[in-house]
């Protein structure tokens, strides 16, 4: 009799093992709220990553486009400036099209997050490689912008001339791209914060 | 007869939650090993955390005390120079002393988490604060590099003479403070991905 009654007791919970687990499996899972909260994470990083994009080509070509010839010249030379005269120019198009062409290719990975929200994979390779784009777009920004200031102003102390007197238009358009670059790092930033906020909930 | 088995199986129930429980409540938990991984890159994100104090403290300091005065001088001049005579070199030191002030005052957030390594929040707050210093430091050297390599080099398209032949130790120690703030750009970078890792198994 004793033995029946313990075989009963087996018996019984194993049948009742289907309603006992649920919980089990849901545990891990996060609750639809959260998912459809991480999703709208993913689509607007998508829609930043496109702005980036746009303001880091735009940077770049302005730069790569900028020269001026001076109306005047002497029988052996013309007055020119262009992007190439300055290498810190030169490095500031490598590198903000560099930026611009990673995001390009990042942008099938940021549409993976938006269809598969708990995907983890992609958003952390995403956050490594924007931290880096970030670098690349912070360097080359400042470093154009030390170059602009010193083209502006000039400084005494080291007997450099600004140059702005003179090429003015060529000024400008260095400015505007070295404004370009710097919403393209505020955007990259964002992009940072965001994936680190999808990694935060899951 | 029934209804006293049925009182027996509850019984056996009961005494057994303890049991039955535990997995449930250690479900949403990690297991230990992850958790000890966790406190691992918490400790190593310490390490690193100093390394970067030490290497942006000691490039503000290099460039901070960067001067040269030459041992000739006319009756009314005498030839010096200084970090202050190039506001980028001013950027540079007040920028690096932030960054090292920032780090300093996040010591006891990252000691948090190495204590309770299932803490989001500090790591959350230290991932989003060191993306800012991130783009701090990076501008400061990307910046004071754009004008080292001017003062190195010079460029003849804009007439900028090169400094170094005169200044030559100035150069030196105002290199020197560059190669320091890019050591703690990538320290940084390094502190950033640990975060990231840390918040990816949470």
């Amino acid at each position: 009799m004793k033995s029946g009654d313990a075989a009963t007791i087996e018996m019984q919970e194993t049948s009742a093992a289907a309603k006992g687990k649920a919980p089990l499996l849901q545990a891990p899972l996060p609750p639809p709220r959260l998912e459809g909260w991480r999703k709208g994470i993913a689509i607007f990083d998508f829609i930043i990553r496109i702005c980036a994009i746009v303001a880091a080509l735009a940077a770049a070509a302005a730069m790569g486009t900028s020269e001026e010839t001076l109306p005047f010249f002497t029988q052996f030379f013309q007055f020119q400036a262009s992007y190439d005269d300055l290498p810190t120019f030169e490095f500031f198009v490598i590198a903000m099209a560099l930026v611009g062409g990673y995001l390009v290719l990042s942008l099938p990975f940021s549409i993976v997050t938006i269809v598969r929200p708990r995907a983890i994979g992609p958003r952390f390779l995403l956050l490594i490689l924007d931290t880096v784009a970030l670098t690349l777009a912070t360097s080359a920004g400042a470093a154009a912008a030390a170059i602009v200031y010193l083209a502006h102003n000039g400084n005494p102390n080291t007997n450099w001339l600004a140059i702005c007197q003179q090429f003015g238009d060529f000024c400008q358009k260095v400015s505007g791209a070295v404004v370009g670059s710097f919403i393209a790092v505020v955007l990259i930033m964002v992009l940072v914060v965001l994936s680190a906020m999808a990694l935060r909930r899951i």
